[in-house]
Parts: structure tokens; sequence; C-alpha cells
């Protein structure tokens, strides 16, 4: 059996015992029933998961920054040069870019993994050079990759959640790759059936020509796939190597019983993909934030997750996930700690 | 001049220079530029009020819990009798309450100012004993306080804030009073125009003939009030001593040049009362988030202030503007650090 049909056969769904424990006592602390909101069925959710109440809290984060490039830049999809993705993995190795501030702020880690960076990237601390292809080939033209390349990204994606949960609580996704919207909108298209006029977005601020050039591109795309569905040829056919290893990375934490908080378009499509290959792992998964990328806010909707912060990022990275990564750990942590009527000697109401 | 004088005549606008290199290197750092959405306009604004950019990290966050309670209390209108305050006084003291857990997640300190509590507290480890009147009396049936008592609970605000800006760079404004939201609706009501019916909510969630019984209170408050504006005076009438704290508090903390992070309704409506008092106060503050008390929107609309967070919490305590606080630290964090285009070597958009 691969890595993969592997990991999928080992993914189990939430323990409702353990969730339920964690509604009862959500109910008996000392606090209004219902009063904590979404973070009661954040606090529910880490139960079931960890099959524990209290689950075990989910820090310390590491955020994986998965970092591919696309041929479909050749389409003028963006007004970024390509060879911003190298440069910004040697910007996150460096320590320099956004996701390693917030992170050094939360006291989270940062891995950079080159899953299909076009140019090699130089040895540096915390930059894993799990490379599968130095980028995808134009996915208006053709298949971005072939079938086995996309499953050895998917399986690069499922190495790195398993050796990250083992001294981690709580997995972020992060992502870098010039052009990798366009992909994501192509995915988002492909498996929510959305039109690609409505999942494609302006990215990191694109023009109008360059917005209907992408919208006609991800549109050749879905007429090549004509309707196909199968996860893994979907992927390969208009993905990037950086979702698909998002993908693994989502089914190898839900594999591993840990947290996976999503972030933006990118995670969200490739989310897409690991729900379409094992249903069950998206239970494990929390949306950090919705991004200002349209095609999100939909593949969130398909996939039934509501976004815990939405404050109009549109930057990638894992940035968003990242931020919100203490709400899980104080949801855990009132879970675990705060007091009930009983043991604090607080009256209820009537 | 009172304290409270010298206090609003110590308030400054924030700094236009520091803000506007605030913007200028925000857009030189390497993202696309504006793709940090709402962090951006924090991180100016926090520059704005240090008067310097970067502004010092606003760490540590420090939490205050003013509690109080409420005459009103006898018109039935919350399911919690009213000794629920002194016992969660005891709670906070004693580390067990969500707020305390949320902290200590979160690397905050809290402190609990017994500003109006019916019921003597005993000593505890971070309670403060600063009571200027055991209870309001009842604002259905006249004032809540006299102006004497409302400015002593003001300027007991003012007074905890200065403390705490000595040594923590954020302050968060927390609060418990048992009833205190109908105290609220009256406030927001009275500040902004808005009906009754409107600005009045279910509190920690009480049944349709109790709500009723709410909006009526709150309207026969209004009645009283006659379209009264001076806002000591309205604060008098209609307060509440934890919500004449939180507006001291609130002014304290941009006098002292440090941020304040504002929880839900209850330091909403006070932020009322400190924006009538004195307008460029409300400049230093952020929204941590919005509740699912109806006057909060209210409050928040008219104060021009956007939640950072939507997580329908609805518990109060500081709990929601203390989730909200690691964000304002990791835009402040990134404005520090991260790398711009230039220093990293990395090309900027055609």
């Amino acid at each position: 059996m691969s890595l993969l049909d592997e990991t999928i056969a080992a993914v189990a769904p939430r323990d409702p015992a353990a969730e339920r424990a964690a509604r009862e006592r959500l109910d008996r602390m000392t606090k209004p029933p219902g009063s904590l909101g979404v973070l009661e069925d954040v606090a529910a959710q880490l139960a079931g998961t960890a099959g524990a109440c209290p689950p075990p809290l989910p820090v310390p984060a590491a955020v994986a920054v998965f970092a591919g490039d696309h041929g479909v830049h050749a389409q003028g999809v963006t007004l970024w040069p390509q060879e911003v993705t190298a440069q910004m993995v040697a910007n996150f190795a460096a320590g320099g870019a956004v996701v390693n501030a917030f992170a050094a702020q939360l006291g989270a880690d940062v891995v950079v993994v080159d899953v299909g960076v076009a140019a090699p990237s130089g040895p540096a601390p915390g930059l894993w050079d799990r490379n599968v292809r130095r980028g995808t080939a134009d996915l208006a033209e053709g298949p971005a990759m072939t079938p086995d390349e996309a499953r050895r990204a998917v399986e690069v994606g499922i190495e790195v959640a398993t050796a990250l949960a083992a001294d981690h609580g709580c997995l972020v996704t992060g992502d870098m790759g010039i052009t990798n919207t366009t992909a994501s909108a192509a995915l988002v298209c492909a498996f929510t059936g959305a039109a690609p006029a409505e999942a494609t977005g302006r990215g990191t601020g694109v023009d109008d020509p360059t917005l209907a050039r992408k919208v006609a591109v991800v549109e050749r795309a879905l007429a090549r796939l004509d309707g196909e569905r199968d996860p893994l040829t979907v992927l390969a056919e208009v993905g990037g190597l950086e979702h698909a290893a998002l993908a693994g990375f989502v089914l190898g934490a839900a594999a591993a019983r840990v947290p996976v908080v999503l972030d933006g378009v990118i995670a969200g499509s490739a989310a897409l993909v690991a729900a379409a290959l094992c249903p069950p792992a998206l239970e494990h998964a929390l949306a950090g934030h919705v991004s200002a990328e349209p095609g999100h806010a939909l593949a969130l909707r398909h996939l039934g997750l509501r976004p815990l912060l939405g404050l109009d990022l549109r930057l990638g990275e894992g940035t968003g996930a990242l931020l919100a990564s203490p709400l899980v750990a104080s949801a855990a942590r009132a879970l675990a700690d705060v007091a009930t009527f009983d043991s604090a000697g607080v009256t209820e109401k009537a």
C-alpha cells in the first residue's frame, strides 16, 4: 500500500464521546451556556480530534510553508515575476517575511518546504528540500503535472505533517507560489461546480485585463477537465505542487489526530482535494480565516467550515491561519482550566 | 483641576507623522501592498498612538475586570441572582474564570477591580478594592448614582489604567456585573439615538418575557433622561459603576498613549461616554470583537470602530478583547520585523 493509501486508511472521524464530554463540561463551566460562541465548537472539535476531554493543549503550533512554481505564469495572469517564489523562500529561511514575524510573536515554529520551486533553493535552517518537480507545466495548455508527481507531492505533505505532529500540538498550513491563486480557482471550480468568473479573484492585486486573462485560463482548464472528478486526476490536471502537498498535509494531520488550521484560498482549494480523497479528514481541520479571494468562501462553504477570522487578509504564507492559532489554543485552555459552577461555588441562573 | 479634567486635557490625537511612516513601511514590506488587510490599519494606528514607527510591541497585555452591581436587578431583567457578581469576583481572584484561562494561555495579566459590587469582597491577590458604592440604585426608578459617584468611578478607571500602563503595552477592558447589559442598552440609546427595542438584547440569554421587561425598563430610563446629553449626567442617570470605570480606563489609556482593546457591549457603551467626554480618546482604542448583544454593533458603528473578531461571544469579562490582543501584537511585530523588498532582495511586481 502506498503512503497515501495507508494515510487515508488511518484517518478516523472525531470521537463523539469525547466531543459529548466537552459539550457537557462547557455547559457546567462558570459562564452562561453557549456564551463562548464559536469557541465552544472549536473546543468540542479539539476533544473529538484528540479522543479526550479535555484535549491536550494544541501548542506549540508549526506552520509549514509549501512553495511551488506554476507554468501558467506564462499566460500573464500575475504582475509578479516568477523568481519571487524562490526569493521569498530565501526570505522565509532568513526570517524576514510576515509569517516569520507572526510566528515569532505567537511562539510558533516555521518550516519552509520546497515541493516545486522552479529554481533550486540553497540549504538553510528550517528549509526542507522535497522538490518533486521544478514548477508545474502550464495548466492552460495541458496537465500541470503527471498523476505520479501529484501523488508524490501529496506524500511530501503527509511526511511533513507526520514529522511536525511528533512535537507540535497544532499544524498550520502555509504556502508560497507566484500565480497559485489561478490553480486554486481551477480546483475550486472543479470540486464545487462554481463558475470561473465567480471563483477567480485578483490574488495579489491584479488589474482588470489580467483578471480577465486569469478567468479565461481557468475556463480553458475546466473545459479540458470535462467534468472529471477523480481527485488525483483533477489535482494533476489543474493544481499546483504546493496544493498537492497541502492536501497531503491535511490528511497527515488527520491521521495523526492533530488539529490543522487552514489558511486562505490555496489551503481551502487543497482541502477540497483532501476532502474528496478522504471525507473524514476534514473533521480535524479548522478554517483560520476567510481571505479576500472569492474562491475561498466558496471552498469553505463546500467544506462546511466557518472561518475564525475575517480580516481581509490576502497574503498567504499561512499568516491568517497562524493568527487564528491562539484562538484555538485559548478554546482548549478554557475547556481544561475553567472552574465549574459546583467547584467555584457560583450560583446558576434560575 | 480634577483627575478627570487633567486626564481629558492630557489626551492628544494620534501622531499623523508616525502613522504616515508606518503606512510607507507597510508598502515597502515583502508582501503585496494592502495584503494584511485590517492589520495594516491596526499597525498604523499603533504607530500613531505611540508617536513612533515602529511602535513598541503592545505587550504584555493587562485586562482589568471592573465589577459592579445594579439596582435595576429588582426589575427582574435577568435570570441570574445578584450575588453571582461577587461570586464571580472571587472566581476571578482564584483564577477559575474563562478570562483567567485565556490570560494564562496568552501571557496576559488579570486584575479585578471592585468598583461597585454590592457585597464586600475579601482581600485576594490581583483584587483591587476601589468600591465607590455598593451597587447602583434602580435606574428604572431614578438616577443610578450621583454625579459625584459617577465621577469617582470614572477616576477609579483612570487610576487603574495609569497604574497598568506603567508596565504593560496593551490595556484590555473587562467587566462583570449581573444585569449590566440593561445599563449598557440605556447608554447606547442615550448616546446613539437608537430605540430601546433595537439596542436591548438577551444578555446572558433571557427568555421573551424577561426581554420585554428589559426593553420596558430601558424605555422608562430613556424617558426620564428626556434628551439629556451631558455625558456624566447620562452616565449617573442610567449607567453602572463598572461602565463609569471603563470610560475612565479608556481615557487613562489614551492619556498614557497605550492602546486599549475594548471588549463587548459593556465596554462599547462605556466608550460612548468616553468619546462624549473626550473625542480624541477613542483614536487609541481598538474594538476587540463584536458581541452577540445588538447594542454593541450600534455602539461600534457610532464610534467608527471595526471589530477584529466576530465569534458570537457574549460572555464579557474581557474575553473577546483578550482574544484579539495577539492580533494587535502581531500587527506591531510585523511592522517592526518584516524585511523590505530592498533589504531582502525580492523583486517587486511590474
